[in-house]
């Protein structure tokens, strides 16, 4: 951490923070500056946003943090990319990309099922659908809940394929891990820690959604928070952040991608359909997050978009799916991958 | 809602919107446009989500909605302003400026009834505190949790102030209903629709604050979502939006005061210190949001905000809130109000 | 300048780090950390943007400027507040608070006239119209030019008011010198640095609108453009920056007030009609800004808002503005400032 | 047009305005809702800003567009894509894929010439380089000016290649085309209207560069400001729009690639250096770019980074452009282009 002066700080300011610095357990460390002197306050990083209490005192005019907050899911801690099982065949961080796709919420078991076979057809991995879901209105469709994941169970059981499916609330989080292969927390509650915490409790594969406002370092603590309560099993997901733009649902900020990789050892996939909001820009974003070096995608696909209960705009119709797929296989063998 | 069509949209993909229009219990009508035609559907407001999903038809260029999604939170529906009594004594709606002052962290007994007793002296009518705190770290301080509770119900005790403090789970959200006199929502849980619901269900105030990156309808949405559970006393709270901007924490959006004003009948504060995150600007924030027409406000004052435990930066010595109340006077005075 | 290196960063690549930073005249200072060195470059603040170009070394993690880039704006330079006279018997900064008000566009003889009478009879100090227009269309009303600031003139000669008026062209910045009492910058161009350094040469006090996505330090260096070539009447003009909120047409950052306030000596005002977009708001804003410490204010005014050329919808009319003008008395008062 | 009324709104608001909306030229609609009526105005889009002006009057709660503002630019005026020569040899929007590399700053002969060689041998097709420099900082380089010109254009003897450079004010925009292929419009300037006619009224390509918070609309606005001047051959450059993320310095937004391509005949590039500010990302968002659909990129390259008079720490070394170029061919590929 370091403390920069004010121009002119008295000197008697200047000892009460070293005395400070002191007495939080690190060693100070002057530089005197042409105009102004800055103080580096050395020593082990766990403790140090107490540090920032220090802009309180008189004559400080900045306290300016050097380290990264988070320590589990650093890369200077784990050096190699973390390759996390889904299934005995199935794992994500390694060569191949994973698609996960599926319907936003599941419906029915006509249509779970019916989507489930198509998307395995065209090479999807996993399938995904929510049964627990997180409407910005209460008014809005809420899912179909235990209902949702038993016909989730049973699509899983006719197609071969593993599913994920958002949890919600710590109160049902271990039903839902009954019947899941990964736990997905959805944009919203991206900094509800007590959830957060809730899932690193519990033995399943963790995808964590950016929040829409989150800061990559941000994203990176609330992995933090999954992995210091014993689950090292997280996927981080950039899905769209929130700018000024319209004319896409959200702005889907695949420099994400190359960033993570440089901080975290942990798997990075993307979803373009949450992160455009229209399906028209799916297959584009869906391409460039490969080339951009995701280690897998989330894909909304709908039998029937223009009935579905939500998300119906940014939702592919199988056969576009399938399409895309074929295109994306060239993609990954550019970036060196398999799909 | 308004379905725009695509210049040359096809006769056959009209007939298609038209009787999907119907389909969903809407009557359709049409404006024939110079180079497109323009569908209005008309009919009941609550169910017009779905109307989105026809975003996926052919022949579709957008979906436009001209209703606002929330009801019970609108001023359409209910035009005189929503007064919520705090206790026997006190209310926030009315013409009295309301202002809850108090640490960030309950630390000890010592500092939670030393601050009570200051905000009171200065002119606070509620006290602030937090006892389960939500951080972005794992490693930072979590709160006393029901210790913290007990030593606020002692403070209050002991000034006669009630309390607001923060519900981050909904399995703990009971326990602290017992305890407190209004139950606060943070910014990073203002779309955790589990326990939006779970504090619509208790018998006390909830203080909901706007979500970092949440528009003024979403906030209302969230609003909505306690109303819709039973519970009418919501006390909506601007603390900040994120911007680009990084002299300040975030950015106190007060022009959300009156386009609330305008859209609802609930009581609006603002929390100049979590708005600006420095102790400097908080006086003059303050002063801007009793300007812009707020209720009340929500202040942090620490004894001693060098060694405070979270939020030192942005919390007032109960010397310097003396003084803002002091002057705070001058500006409830100028808007007709009193504190 | 601070230099984080890497941690484990190999003692040739710190060398060659503290060689590069000698070679650009500044003196390195070394602070060994428990994970990674720390490396301060002290020396004259002005050249320090080339020590950005370290980053590109091999070991190096970051480079963390410490020290403001303006000069002549910072309030480090220069410690009293600023005046700037406008006319013989008007100045802003000082106690009275200032506020401009008038149309968007100037669009004939009389609707100028009669609008500068009008705020002149309310308590405006100055007027406002746009005679050169800058507008996102290419097919919109672009304003009277020349034959617009005649009007203005005319205007003035009429109520007495000075004027301000806005430049969009280095070519044309010396002809609205000759008619204006202020020379407008406007957002859009608070980056058009050809713009900036021709209006430093010009004798005339500048009102420089902060653009959009700009930070409050850019805005300050759009300001050094100006006074760096010699002209050192700089008014600052908070209007609004862009967020993801829709209800406004822009966010007003009315926290940019204190800031500014504690940065630099130049004089701030507030444009609550281009920060709202919606005259619904604007007293409310214009309120907020004067407890904020605005030292004046910026109002659209129109007979007719209708049929305005552009910006009806946020503009007020005369009676309106009068009876804002009573009430914002009262906060001037309160403010410790007279209007 | 879509004027949505007031709930409640008296019926002499609603003929006023339908009287006002006829006045204008236009055709009203009036729908029937449940609890408002919402009013079409049908007619030519032209002069449909002026219809904002109807938001001003009584019981008129919003005015929502529905048609884009920008014809020349728009798709649904000319449906191919246009393909812009650049010199007998080459043009930009066709299948291949054209790429502009180089030093930001041109800072001597033997700089310039030595990268050209180096961008040519490597692939690229166009070299860039800034004369005119529009800096934050008026004490940071502000480039060589007509010298800087003087030596592009030699080294464009040299090495064959057209080149790209920046055009900061409408006095010396001539001068600039008298030597350069194509003139730049950078993001601070893209609202520069008075700088925008001037490069429509000029015989030269315009390279234009998304402002860093314009919109996908307003961004094809100002290329329609430069059409509606009769220059026709304007090549669009996504950036990096501005966001609260810090870990780059831009957010390049990628999905604005499919979005522009949906909306306009224009060819659309990337500039991947700024929109991340950092080399470590740049050849991960070049692959993404073309995955995206680009039809070109901008790349910053410069000898010696580490002495580079600005942008050094988003500027690759030649020999990393050279391997980012061979892999990029594979992506060029999948996306069925050559470069």
């Amino acid at each position: 951490m370091i403390i920069v002066m004010k121009a002119g700080a008295a000197k008697k300011d200047k000892e009460e923070v070293l005395k400070r610095i002191r007495e939080l357990g690190y060693k100070p460390h002057v530089i005197h500056g042409a105009t102004r002197d800055v103080i580096g306050a050395v020593g082990d990083e766990r403790g140090k946003l107490v540090l920032h209490s220090l802009e309180s005192m008189h004559g400080v005019e900045s306290v300016v943090p050097i380290l990264q907050p988070y320590k589990l899911a650093s890369k200077e801690v784990k050096k190699e990319s973390s390759v996390i099982p889904v299934s005995e065949t199935l794992s994500i961080g390694g060569r191949e990309i994973v698609v996960m796709a599926g319907p936003c919420s599941v419906e029915s078991g006509e249509q779970i099922i019916e989507t489930a076979l198509a998307v395995k057809e065209a090479g999807a991995q996993i399938l995904r659908g929510g049964a627990f879901k997180p409407r910005t209105s209460p008014y809005s469709f809420q899912g179909l809940e235990e209902e949702g994941l038993k016909l989730l169970a049973r699509a899983r059981e006719v197609s071969g394929l593993p599913f994920v499916t958002e949890v919600v609330n710590p109160e049902t989080a271990e039903l839902v891990a009954e019947y899941a292969d990964i736990l997905q927390i959805g944009a919203r509650n991206a900094q509800n820690f007590a959830l957060l915490k809730k899932v690193g409790q519990l033995k399943r594969p963790v995808l964590l959604k950016r929040g829409m406002s989150m800061t990559i370092q941000e994203f990176l603590m609330s992995a933090e928070y999954v992995m210091s309560e014993g689950n090292q099993s997280v996927i981080l997901c950039e899905r769209g952040i929130r700018t000024f733009e319209t004319a896409t649902r959200n702005t889907l900020d695949l420099s994400a991608i190359p960033v993570l990789k440089e901080k975290t050892h942990l798997p990075v996939v993307a979803d373009p359909s949450h992160g455009t909001g229209n399906y028209h820009y799916v297959a584009a974003m869906a391409f460039a997050a490969v080339a951009a070096g995701a280690d897998g995608l989330m894909i909304e696909v709908h039998p029937d978009p223009e009935h579905a209960s939500s998300d119906g705009p940014q939702s592919l119709k199988p056969k576009k799916f399938a399409m895309m797929m074929e295109k994306m296989r060239l993609f990954a063998e550019a970036a060196g991958r398999t799909l």
